[in-house]
């Protein structure tokens, strides 16, 4: 049986390397204890294990649509409210609005267990939560009411309605309009593209928070306003159509849709907050969604990881090296299996672990504490990315452990392969976020977030001296700080020198010289936390911290070299080159 | 129209840097031209384009499975026989056996349009190809009469019966027995699995050449025979039976299948050649077999990239760094954008030439050359994995390129990357290849293969230098020759000491290095190719060149490190360190 994921190493990450029980500290979460968090963490590995996993392959299908409407596959009906009894949707909310106050690294953790079993039915809890906590943060009272309140209790779902077909990231060029009704409200017309979400069977109503341009409003980014737009309004159709069915490789119990507002210009809108304030609202919310997709890759890499590792454990073949007759072997035994395997280990829990320590900033941040947002800004991009890139690769490997049968859908890594796919693009691609580290978060305050890790680093490996990590690991971190450092004066130097495209060009490559140090740096406290226990758990994970730090975090070495030399054969192909 | 292949780079790889008419030299290929080469390239890329492409995507699903038989696409028999027309199945054999002697470069050019059009219709020309060339290569005149003419003339089609479910890659554990029926014939009993065309209704008859241990055999490879197992003898069913379908991810139009021999102990076979020889046999054709696995790879990554420059060229969308309003642009003009297109190119042009190279080798060989025939050796777990490996990578750039929409089955990448995952698994996954290439191929007479490619590179990197290829590039290469050569002969001074294990540990690394290394070596002598002439197309090379040798080739250093240190994180775990 597939654990989904190691519960020891959830408990090692928590409480003896990323400190989860220091967050009691914090008057925000004073009324919890570990034993509130375990029960939580309880709670959703039970309902993961028990119900969600089961019967994942089978809802592994695109939803049907017909007549207009979405029926999403049959199962859910009976998942959903089990889902609901978790009160994951509102738990990292105050109990003002039915929450419990969970830190969100604790609410991550459970989230991730549901993640890692079923990925469309976890993903209910975010069609609940999302739009919720934005009109929380937002919108009137009445919207609260109205819409906040039963999003909460699941009562209705709802969507975020960014994307529209001619646009893509570029949001600055949408051109769904809104024009006011005289009555206080509007009405909304335009068509969104890849909406989660956007119609199904399971509640009656659902919100559709839409970003459209008020008639009149400023060209580009300034001019959005968003809109909290009902499926039904006062229980009568509101003129939001189904306009298609996106047909998804994977994630596929969650229906993405083309969504059509206004087609009889009878689809009405209310304004959430200002007007022309809509992408500032959205973006605000945007941190947590895109730890959320770190998340979600962590959990798809994590769970093939174990599908793969109890495969080569029990599947027998062939003999070690130079070995003649005498029963077949766990593959496990061949070194390149072993390789594959420390490799996806070395991946998973390091996303697991990445993607734990930025909700932990998240929810020190929200304390209050500037230093904890500075670096859950800096964290965000690479959280968002590095999961959704190395999982990918890592998925890809259980695949090849399993060999012919890993080509087939009789066995379920291929699923995972193609679920996982999608994380390096929503939410913003691997591009964008590479853009957004290194233009705007590294950049920002003069390098205070960048100088902020380095000082954490610091004392990381401080930290790691004293526990006797080897030497030879403790020196790669040091080292790979300095290229960081390095790296990063010498592009803000060709940025200020009046070449950004020279600067921005190996974005790309830069954010994975960051992601593998900070990963690296993860994987450094955990040999830490590792060497104060014994037994082969603790001696796996110094392996797996070996694995990392001997033989990715060189590789930054060169990514560096072509970001400050700002290597230049793509800048220089035209389109009649290719 | 995505156009499969670029025209112009396949000419440019044939004539101007891999010297296809050289072969017209060789007696073999005497009655040939460059005329005959490009007819048949032609044909073949006519067929491919107007006939199987546009189908594709109609056929990119599972045969049907019923009644113990299996029923093609219905398009297949449109298209079977305009396969066969094209003569490919003995167009690399001789006149006598209704062959063209075509050189295998040529043959691979037209078959890569093939594959690149629609994987699994193209398939067809190799399972009539390799079980007739098995049988011309050491069957009896008989068997060449009942088997291998209808082979060639794809009146029947024909497998390869070797991989059994509970041993996989470990053919010395085959179980499936062959009794003497005392009449010269045997009686097979065995179960097999992904064996390709197993069954289908195309042609009345099908052959499968198996492998079995004829009882009281040796155990191990040296008690393995061939077999040729017909479906139907003399018109009767021969106790052939299909026991189940395995439901592939990709290369759908292509049955893979479990096949039960003998299951009523009524099983005909006819021994090929001498008993004890089959695994011998099987592996003489070997060479072939992984190159077509380059090819359809080659294939498979080229495609892709042709229908992500042409979306890219098309699509607008967001501004130039910096600049506001204005239309949106097309995305090729965005940096990261043209980064992933240059790599898709540098892997996918740097395949396509590594798959000639290593067809001419073996046109050469096949004069009885004794030194292409090592150069073949090395190149071919090289050509059997590089296009697998990076080309998968190429492939889901293609996906991300296309964002959303790729993950969608309304555009064509997200199938392609289906198909070219299996490509790492068959025919030997790559860690086999890794160990044929460490442990058998650079080792074999004393290094006499490396120092030969060490000696062609020596060679090109004196030809850049004249052509004027940048300084930079070229002392790469010198460097990475030397990087080459020092890590060989420490991991053999490794194996010499006694310490096989750490000597093979990194041997997926050592083929990646010298994967790296060929390619780059190709790319350089495209560059030297390509600096004899003028306009974009030659500017183009010149890039893709750079960005291999800069971006890629420097990664060999820490390759080689991890080799020569024999890392030895994952040799250190044991199972109950996951």
């Amino acid at each position: 049986m597939n654990p989904l994921l190691d519960d020891k190493t959830i408990e090692f990450l928590l409480y003896d390397v990323l400190d989860a029980e220091g967050l009691l500290k914090l008057p925000a979460f004073a009324k919890h204890s570990r034993e509130t968090f375990d029960m939580v963490i309880g709670n959703a590995r039970k309902l993961a294990r028990t119900a969600l996993f089961p019967v994942y392959r089978e809802m592994d299908q695109s939803p049907r649509f017909e007549g207009g409407r979405i029926f999403l596959h049959p199962k859910m009906r009976d998942l959903y409210p089990k889902l609901l009894e978790l009160g994951l949707a509102p738990a990292t909310r105050g109990e003002d609005v039915g929450g419990q106050s969970l830190p969100l690294m604790i609410d991550s953790v459970a989230q991730t267990y549901l993640c890692a079993a079923n990925l469309g039915v976890a993903s209910f809890v975010i069609l609940c939560r999302g739009p919720a906590h934005l009109i929380e943060a937002f919108g009137s009272d009445a919207l609260k009411k109205k819409y906040m309140e039963p999003l909460y209790a699941g009562e209705m779902t709802g969507t975020m309605a960014l994307t529209e077909p001619h646009a893509g990231s570029s949001l600055a060029d949408l051109t769904t309009t809104a024009t006011p009704t005289g009555d206080g409200d509007y009405l909304v017309r335009g068509q969104k593209i890849f909406i989660s979400g956007g119609d199904h069977d399971l509640t009656e109503n659902i919100v559709h928070l839409t970003l459209a341009r008020i008639e009149g409003a400023p060209a580009g980014t300034k001019g959005i306003s968003l809109f909290a737009i009902p499926k039904l309004r006062d229980g009568k159709p509101n003129d939001v159509h189904v306009a298609g069915m996106v047909h998804k490789i994977g994630w596929k119990a969650l229906p993405s849709l083309i969504m059509s507002f206004g087609e009889q210009n009878a689809c009405r809108a209310e304004l959430v907050g200002e007007p022309h304030q809509g992408l500032m609202y959205m973006f605000q919310m945007m941190n947590e969604a895109r730890i959320g997709v770190g998340l979600a890759a962590a959990a798809t890499a994590t769970v093939a990881y174990h599908e793969a590792l109890e495969y080569a454990r029990t599947r027998t073949q062939g003999r070690t090296l130079g070995q003649r007759g005498g029963p077949q072997i766990p593959i496990i035994a061949h070194a390149d299996v072993r390789r594959m395997l420390l490799r996806q280990k070395a991946i998973t829990e390091g996303a697991l672990a990445l993607v734990l320590l930025t909700a932990r900033y998240a929810d020190v941040a929200e304390s209050g504490d500037e230093r904890a947002k500075l670096m859950l800004d800096l964290l965000t991009p690479i959280t968002k990315s590095f999961p959704a890139e190395r999982g990918f690769e890592s998925n890809a490997l259980a695949v090849q452990i399993h060999g012919g049968y890993g080509y087939s859908s009789e066995y379920l890594p291929e699923a995972w392969l193609r679920d996982q796919k999608l994380n390096t693009i929503h939410e913003g691609t691997t591009a964008i976020h590479s853009m957004d580290l290194l233009g705007r978060k590294v950049m920002a305050k003069d390098g205070a977030a960048l100088r902020m890790l380095l000082g954490e680093v610091e004392t990381s490996i401080g930290e790691a001296k004293t526990a006797g990590v080897p030497e030879a690991l403790v020196a790669r971190l040091a080292t790979a700080a300095a290229t960081v450092a390095d790296t990063t004066m010498k592009l803000a130097a060709l940025g200020m020198g009046g070449d950004p495209e020279a600067m921005m060009r190996h974005s790309v490559d830069y954010l994975e010289m960051m992601s593998t140090f900070v990963v690296s740096w993860l994987w450094l406290r955990q040999a830490t936390a590792a060497k104060k226990k014994t037994g082969p758990f603790y001696e796996g994970k110094l392996r797996a911290a070996q694995y990392f730090i001997e033989t990715e975090l060189p590789k930054i070495a060169h990514l560096a070299h072509l970001c400050v030399t700002a290597e230049d054969s793509y800048a220089k192909m035209t389109d009649e080159m290719f």
